[in-house]
């Protein structure tokens, strides 16, 4: 069926054009005739044919970097577990790479969306849902292979992670000099350190 | 000098009443026009008078936000200090109660416009080495009262706490159920308690 795989090529080729054009000046700041002709198209029509609006399209967008983001949490964990398996994990997901920082400003516009759509937070939501259980999966791990090796409160310290890794998003973006990546990647370390010692609080 | 007092009044009220329209149904789905409308003004004309653009009105709504937070925890903070100060800082910055789940729509509708706006960010920059610097000042008072009161690194504790605050603005916009109120004070509890057992990482 080629026809078929041709469609989804041009979604998925569309999709990264709009996340170069939401890195580069904002979804605010393009049209939809602005993006279709980033992608080459000369009528807008044609972009109208995959995504009926931009909220589709960013819709579409943050569902294609959430699968991709997962997909390298996938590689980047095959033969590891419990926390070296958990600090590659959160490497995939804060913003202390160009790849991740791109990422980073198509969630920041998501977000911003979702607070009006619910249909947008159900999406949110569920990513949150499901690094929150493979963090867990992670620190159940951990406390296998060392019995002392998983916080005394390992949802609440989940909770901190995601939120931690969340609020990077937003200051990485407003202040990148002082949320630098390294600066980011330290931070990630000191609190997976905290599960290693056994978390006393 | 009534007309200035007018003015500034206005002003502040044409805010609020953004406040509520951005809390309701976001600022992209409202025009100049219709906050002109929520403000009782039959032309937009009169706002344009007070703010050019969504940019600049997203702008003064954001800094008034900043304000109003930051005259709360003063008020909220007087006679405290060290780590009972820095509770009630942390209570007026999440989004655990009505009045601060406002303050996040609109914070997070200004972080989106920031990505793209270097005098954004440069706002929402301050903001965040304003509370930074007053946390700071929280574990300095918290560890001359108790010696072992402080983290082994006030500065990246800091860090944690200020990421995690921002990324209860996400999460609680996306899961309001999972990251309600009390599991936000719960949360901010847990790091808190840390510093006042010597967080030894």
């Amino acid at each position: 069926m080629p026809r078929l795989v041709d469609h989804a090529e041009r979604r998925s080729s569309i999709i990264e054009t709009t996340w170069q054009v939401i890195a580069d000046r904002g979804i605010e700041n393009a049209s939809m005739r602005d993006i279709a002709r980033e992608c080459g198209y000369a009528a807008p029509g044609i972009l109208a044919h995959y995504f009926p609006n931009k909220t589709a399209l960013l819709l579409a967008s943050y569902e294609l970097i959430c699968q991709r983001t997962n997909e390298r949490i996938a590689e980047s964990t095959v033969g590891k577990r419990g926390l070296t398996a958990l600090r590659s994990l959160c490497m995939e997901i804060i913003p202390a790479e160009d790849l991740t920082t791109v990422e980073a400003k198509v969630a920041v516009s998501f977000w911003q969306r979702a607070q009006s759509d619910e249909a947008l937070r159900r999406v949110g939501r569920d990513a949150l849902s499901h690094w929150h259980a493979e963090i867990m999966g992670c620190l159940a791990e951990a406390q296998t292979d060392t019995p002392t090796g998983r916080p005394a409160d390992p949802d609440l310290f989940t909770d901190e992670l995601l939120n931690t890794m969340m609020g990077l998003h937003i200051t990485a973006m407003l202040d990148p000099y002082a949320m630098s990546g390294s600066r980011q990647r330290r931070l990630i370390e000191t609190m997976l350190r905290r599960v290693c010692v056994s978390d006393a609080s």
